[in-house]
């Protein structure tokens, strides 16, 4: 490890991703509440088992660096969160509601996979175990397809109507 | 236009996108400011002047649409920033300080990726005119483009050493 201050950055992002993986723990069942469309249901349920995986990967990250998890509060997170669940809170179950949950989610996916993206570009400068990108890779693919997903669910595809063509008919 | 509520939803984040342009305004001469990279300097300067085309064009959707522009605050983005602030401002004039700007600034283009595909979807959904689909389209590209030079400058090339290998070797 060549410079103490950029593996500071590292475990400040990692800290960062811990706490932010948390908040979103607490947050998917709330939308998957609020979701109507069975498809959404599924993929944020699937998603909600993935983030609890993936808050394991990070222990083993710190576990793997000789350090204790610890979190540092993701205010970033928060705001994302914050403004996710106010545009959710004022509509009534819907496909609307539905496409609007997409929205809210896959903001957070996207600050994830900028966080993942920034986690792996500095392990692999700062040269750290393999074990470390390994793991870090793949939350950033889980997150990655997540997105795409919804994606998927809002679009529809030959065998789906789409949460947005639906809320457009609504 | 087939569904007012989700008209409404793409006004939303047509505010919350608007304002959010108007935050990364204020923010980046800051982040200039802080960054000693000749390369990162003008990447950003550059984005500066395309977020000030982009609030432009945020500008003309309004307009196609018979809307006056107007801002909704965009939490999410306040709170990107504030963090970005946090752990920029804690640190020196170094390499390890331009790859702290760029793992900010890679969050702020994230969130925008986010936004502008959800407008872009929902523009083509509710079937709006084909002026503003593109307008948004140039928006998410000018991101999309932002971001992957970002990771280019910290990552390097077969021409330049990237700031994160210089910030490993400071």
């Amino acid at each position: 490890m060549k410079n103490k201050d950029l593996y500071q950055l590292f475990i400040e992002e990692l800290k960062d991703m811990h706490n932010s993986e948390n908040q979103i723990l607490e947050a998917l069942p709330k939308m998957i509440k609020h979701a109507s469309s069975s498809e959404l249901k599924e993929a944020l349920s699937k998603h909600l088992k993935e983030t609890e995986n993936q808050v394991k990967r990070l222990d083993k990250i710190f576990s793997i660096l000789g350090l204790a998890s610890s979190d540092e509060t993701c205010e970033a997170m928060e705001g994302i969160l914050k403004e996710g669940e106010k545009i959710v809170s004022d509509k009534h179950h819907s496909p609307v509601l539905d496409a609007t949950i997409i929205c809210a989610c896959q903001k957070v996916e996207h600050y994830e996979i900028a966080s993942y993206g920034t986690l792996k570009s500095l392990a692999k400068t700062l040269d750290l175990d393999s074990k470390v990108s390994s793991l870090i890779q793949e939350n950033l693919d889980e997150e990655g397809a997540a997105d795409k997903k919804l994606t998927k669910i809002a679009e529809g595809s030959l065998f789906t109507t789409g949460v947005n063509k639906a809320a457009a008919k609504a």
